[in-house]
């Protein structure tokens, strides 16, 4: 039995997984608190201060201006961070049980547990060819039209949460989220070639390519967060472990396949590391584990916002010490970014009739039917 | 006396001007029904349709591709042009006035006219040097950071609404705007040259200049709409007839040193004129005598978003009779003040305590203590 945070009254627990997200999500909406509010503002500081790290460390990691290791295997070993810290952090949990609880340790458990997080494999594996098609995309094919578009990850995330977390957002939140979007794209205007600036008509092959850039990350994203909340009471090192097993699995497996294609020379996964790749990996692991926070305490959108955030930092920062004069277009994008995340997050863009409410009825009726 | 619209109530009425001018807006905001929303509609339907024909009487007023007239000669014709309609509008009113009304065409009744009228001098007087200044601007001084700049106007405009008409915005109708200054400068980045899309400091005379370019109109239309709505009582086609005849006092004056400093030849008011061009002048006293309308019956900000739209519909029009590819600027910009458009104008954003009985409980108080 489960008690519903705002009646009290008890809904039977069930194993249905739509059920069991919505109520999740129920839980979640209705305990937006000081403490929600404080572990939010610590997940978006610390996502901020990772991101902002990176450019630095991609910079250490270079030798001679280019990268001496596979990319696939800097996949493969921040997968194996994560697996190794979801571990650590599961012995410690194990420690500090009580008398009584059941210890994850044990094989039976593990075995269940392995039973009722198979639903993992599903980002693992859109996360683990999301990682790949943004180390292709980097090195041969990257059009400005088609990084334009691609921002268009928010809008398509918004749906997603609509469609497959059942969330409602108001109009002005919908204004918002475009906002976001027209915002991040007024900033990257500048980058644009000179003469690009007009809506060129990429070919009709870029734009299937976007579309898989766009709908891939974005859908592993709303899965995770989905698979994280459907089973809110396991613990999320637990979650972390199988995605992130899953995950170095895959990564492996690619390995193997580049392996098979270029050669033997392809396993030594080591090779070209150095001292800055390896905080590079661990910056990269600390922002994969963050993300989980995220999409299980908060969500994709404050995710979105975040990573927004801090590129905002990040310029500003580059600008501060390095004396960069920042652009019109940087100063209009900022702007947009920071009306739009107040128009998401005010109160006035709360959707009308009581989504909660809405969705316990859902989850009631449910019941009461079976 | 004067019957309150929401509780019927008497108040008495008074000469006192802010307290009418407070009793106009209320009658004004308090008024949106079905009517207000479709003279809303026509006034923007008007001024788009005639900003939209701008262009193409300016181009064939063009003799050689420059302009044989003087630009104060073509702002005398206008307010010239825009007191004879008055006068018409007035003589037609005269014809229907029922017996026992007082006639307008009286001596007496036209002098005390005049006295109540007087203040439309400043705002004409204010008119006349922007149309001055803007004259200057773009034969002489028009950097692209100061033209960025003066998109400000919006937000001046609303400053000065607050504190002349005591008008309340609610915090998203303030983000609106910004919104609103954001879309025009992203449609116009583009028209940047290039290198110049950085914050480039430009000289101190240069900021001076924009202040005066951004206040002087902004304070001209926001005077205007309080000289209009402070009489509400009054003809709209008296109050223009003194508008308009102070606005061609002072071109007339213009015209006369201009006469002593550039010689006699001045003063050949129709010299390089067309017929072209009386089609030009004739859709400026157009634009004019609606914009009047658009204070006396809406407000300025409506103004400001129609003037918005109108380059929107050009622009959206010259691509599709002239082929010309869409920016991905102005589809940024048009989807920014699309955005903001719905947020301002969104039931949303009403001022939450009631702007109209806040003001009519100072109309109020203010009466119990006289």
């Amino acid at each position: 039995m489960i008690e519903c945070s705002a009646c009290r009254s008890k809904i039977p627990a069930n194993n249905n997984n739509s059920k069991a997200v919505a109520r999740a999500y129920v839980r979640h909406r209705s305990d937006v608190s000081y403490k929600t509010r404080f572990l939010n503002l610590l997940l978006v500081v610390g996502d901020c201060s990772l991101v902002g790290l990176q450019p630095i460390l991609v910079y250490m990691s270079k030798e001679g201006g280019r990268f001496e290791f596979s990319p696939i295997s800097v996949n493969f070993l921040t997968e194996t961070a994560k697996v190794f810290f979801a571990i650590t952090m599961l012995l410690i949990q194990a420690r500090q049980k009580k008398v009584g609880e059941k210890s994850l340790l044990s094989v039976s458990s593990f075995v269940q547990a392995a039973r009722n997080n198979v639903i993992f494999a599903v980002p693992a594996f859109l996360y683990a060819i999301n990682n790949y098609l943004k180390f292709i995309m980097q090195l041969y094919f990257n059009p400005a039209t088609v990084k334009m578009l691609s921002n268009l990850k928010v809008l398509v995330i918004a749906v997603l949460l609509k469609m497959i977390m059942k969330r409602r957002f108001s109009i002005l939140q919908w204004e918002a989220l475009a906002l976001l979007l027209i915002g991040i794209c007024v900033n990257q205007l500048r980058t644009l070639p000179e003469g690009s600036s007009a809506m060129v008509p990429v070919a009709t092959g870029a734009y299937l390519y976007t579309l898989i850039f766009v709908s891939v990350p974005s859908f592993a994203s709303v899965y995770n967060e989905y698979a994280l909340k459907s089973q809110f009471e396991t613990s999320i090192y637990l979650q972390n472990l199988f995605l992130y097993g899953y995950g170095a699995i895959f990564n492996f497996l690619a390995i193997l396949v580049t392996a098979i294609f270029k050669g033997p020379s392809s396993l030594d996964i080591l090779h070209g590391h150095s001292r800055a790749t390896m905080l590079l990996i661990c910056n990269n692991a600390a922002q994969g584990i963050l993300s989980s926070f995220f999409f299980k305490y908060a969500d994709t959108i404050l995710k979105k916002y975040s990573s927004t955030l801090a590129t905002i930092f990040t310029g500003i920062a580059s600008a501060v010490l390095f004396g960069h004069t920042l652009t019109i277009n940087f100063i209009l994008g900022i702007s947009i970014v920071f009306i739009s995340m107040h128009q998401f997050f005010s109160p006035l863009s709360k959707v009308k009739d009581g989504p909660r409410d809405g969705i316990l009825e859902v989850v009631d009726s449910q019941n009461s039917q079976s």
